[in-house]
Order: C-alpha cells, then structure tokens, then sequence
C-alpha cells in the first residue's frame, strides 16, 4: 500500500467519532494505544485492555448468536475489594432471568499496518511477550490487520433458567482466580508495551538494547514441564502443537 | 516460496514420524486434514478435532507456565452418555492434589501454505465458517503458516488445595453446556470443509457453485442483537470490535 493511502485511511479512522460512551481507550492500555498511533506505519482500529463480566443469555438456546445477552456486571480493572466484587455478582446473579455466565477476557489490540512487515514486526512482539493467539489478516484491498490475542480464558456458568448452581464460597475462589489471571494479563501487557519500544525504537539505540537485552528477551524459549498422567493421544496433540508454536517462535524470534 | 522448497518441506513434515501415542489425527478431522494435504499449496503441521479435558495444577502458583498440570480425563468426543462422564469426572476430582480445571478447547488446525494469497483464501473460509480467531503466521525464512481458531471457551475452577467447591448438579449442567459446545464445534468444523471444497475445487465447477451458493455462505455477514442493561464503556469497546471484525469479512468476502 503506498504511503499516501495509509496516511489517508489512517487519518479517517483517528479522526472519526469513538462510538464507545466513555469516548476513550482503556486507562490500562492507553500509553500502548497511543504509541502505535504515533508510529508512521501503524494506527490502531479497536482495543479493550481486558474485563471481567458477568452475563445473562437466553436458556437452552443451542445458537450462540442468538442468545441476546444482557450484562449484569463488568470490570476492567483487578478487582481491589474482592467481597465488594463478589457481593456485586450476587445481586448481578438476583437479576438473571437465564443463564448467567462469568468470564474473564484478556487484552485484545487490532492494529492497522502499513507493509505486511510491519505487520511481521509486531507479531513478532506479540508472540514474545505470551500473546500466542495473535495473527495477521490481509483484505482483498490490500488492508493489513495485526490482532493481537491471549489464549487466556475462564468462562463459568453460574445459573441456569435464573437457578443460582454455585455457593458464594464458590464465587470468592472465583473472584481470586479471575484477579490472578487480570494480573497476568497487565504483565503481558507491560512486556508488549517494552519490547514494541524497544523494537520500534531508532536503529542506533535499538543495536545497544539488542546486545544488552537479547538473551533474555528476545533468545527466550518456552519449555513446560508437564507431569502426564492420563494415557491419551490428545496430550500429544498438544505437545505436537507446542512444539509447532516453538517451531515459529524460532524463525520469528530473530525478525527485530 | 518456490515449489521445489515448499513441496520438500512438505514431503519431510507429512513423512517423519507422528509423535502421538494415537499415531494418526483425530477422527472427525480426518477428512479435512487428507483433504487439505492432498492440495499442492498446502499441508497441515498439527491439529485437534476438540476437546474436554479435567487437568489438575499446583495450587496457588501465579505462573500458568509453572503449574506443572496432570491430566485427570480427556474425551475428543461429544459425551453420549453424561451420567457416565460426570462419574468419569467425579473420579477424577477424587484424584486431585490440586486445583482442578475443566476445560473445553474448540478445533485447531495449522497449516501451512505455498503462498500469501493461498493463505488469504483459507483465512477467508475459515472466518466465514466460523472461526473468527483464525490468523496468518509469516516467519523470517518465508515460512507461511494459516492457524484456525475460535473464539469458542469453556474454562471452569473445580477444586482447590483438592478440595472440591462444586456440587454434582453444577457437574451435570456443566457436561450439558460443553456438549453443546462440542456440537456447535462440529458444526463449524462441517461448515469448514464444505466451504474449503468449493473454494479449492477447479475453476470450471467453482462457477456454478458461486452462482448457487454466493448468497448464501459468503456474503453472509454476522448481525447480532443486543440487550444491553449495564452502561459501561466495555460494552461499546465489544461493538467497536464486533464491527471492525465486520469490516475485514466484508474485505475478504469476495476474495475466493
């Protein structure tokens, strides 16, 4: 895409009304937004810096699109005062008239990209700071989308027809679990924002990060242990499919 | 990527050895992995039909990569008989020394691909089957890589410190929810492979498919309706996203 047509399409989209009622990006994410908004060859299209909801769907419907939801609780941030929150989701759960469903969902960051490069460059960062679920899109118009996406996940039902199916014992372990992996995901968030810096930064200062830093960014490889006790072919699967994702860490890793 | 290279990358990965215990791909895939693999411009390097699994970890280990998990059941199919599965899965909590999880994981695939457009147009069928996580993987030496997800979860606390926090009810509502999952997942894998026939099947017969079918599978653009009781930024983050994700099927719709 030449320069001029990003620029333009890049303007547009800054420049258009936020439909969002806050009218701004993520308190958590908004140094990140902001950077890549500053960079020539990127501009960011959607963000949410990760929540915790409490949702209610219609029962028994088999169609997931045509659940017509209603949200009884949300959260962007850890939540500080967990009685607070859990009191909270049990009068969210008071309200349901379906099935109410607790969920936690990490970081998700679109962003426009220039060259398909660039787009390379930022998968690269995304991977390597435990982004693994992040990809790249090419439209027929030559529109380069980055995605970047967790593989975090906790999604609990809690009631079912507007029948509460779970203790408040149950909801504070809950709570704690949910708050764990916000914290996590507020760490990944850092390591992208640091190391989308570093990559992004003047070639000159890149040269000295990348000999001080780059056997413990960069050079650094997952490897789990995993103690298995079920004889099944599904736990090759996954070793199969890390191994995979190492495979393409490996030929990413060098990319910066 | 010239042919020469990609067909002996090809040869050697379809030829070594299949780590798995199974020793062959599971079974409600096999059909898509042959067929993709019989294509010159294609071949799989891992993949999981779907599963649910129960896995214990360490108990208040912040590190999801430290948990050093043990898998206490894991089935790849739709469970016909809950009564059966729930003790399978009453048994298994029995087991834990941990916190245990229980998990459904949707269908995963990877490919791998000849050249960019032959990933565009899997990315393509793959969004529009369904699997709207799905992304393009371009590493350092040209390696191409087509990875299908979605955004499908189920991710449920069970126990902790081996205590168990649920009832047998929970359990049994809980088996319900993920069959469905399972079957909404089969559904769209089904879906996958009718689209990625017509789409890869010769010119000639492509023409009066598209002339049949356009209508119906690819111009197909997700609307849903929303209920919204809570006034909260998120929820317009989510719409923000849900449209932006609009905009790329409709940049992709006509690319096959």
């Amino acid at each position: 895409m030449d320069g001029d047509s990003f620029q333009q399409w890049k303007n547009q989209c800054l420049n258009k009304c936020d439909f969002s009622k806050k009218g701004s990006v993520d308190e958590d994410i908004s140094h990140v937004v902001s950077f890549i908004n500053s960079q020539d060859r990127y501009f960011t299209t959607s963000s949410c810096s990760g929540r915790i909801i409490l949702f209610d769907a219609v029962s028994d419907c088999p169609d997931v699109q045509k659940q017509n939801c209603s949200w009884l609780f949300v959260t962007h941030q850890k939540c500080q005062m967990e009685d607070v929150v859990r009191n909270h989701i049990v009068r969210g759960l008071e309200k349901s008239v379906g099935d109410a469903t607790f969920k936690f969902e990490p970081f998700v960051l679109h962003v426009q990209c220039k060259q398909l490069e660039d787009a390379q460059l930022l998968h690269t960062v995304a991977i390597n700071s435990g982004f693994r679920n992040s990809g790249i899109t090419v439209g027929k118009k030559g529109k380069i989308i980055m995605a970047v996406r967790s593989t975090h996940c906790l999604e609990v039902p809690l009631s079912h027809r507007s029948h509460v199916l779970v203790t408040h014992q149950y909801l504070d372990f809950l709570v704690g679990v949910a708050n764990q992996k916000m914290e996590e995901n507020l760490k990944r968030i850092q390591r992208f924002s640091e190391c989308l810096q570093a990559a992004l930064q003047p070639q000159e200062e890149k040269c000295s990060f990348k000999e001080a830093d780059n056997k413990t960014v960069y050079r650094r490889r997952r490897k789990r242990t995993q103690d298995v006790s079920v004889t099944d072919s599904s736990q090759n699967t996954q070793e199969h499919h890390e191994n995979t994702e190492e495979e393409i860490d490996c030929d990413l890793l060098f990319l910066l």
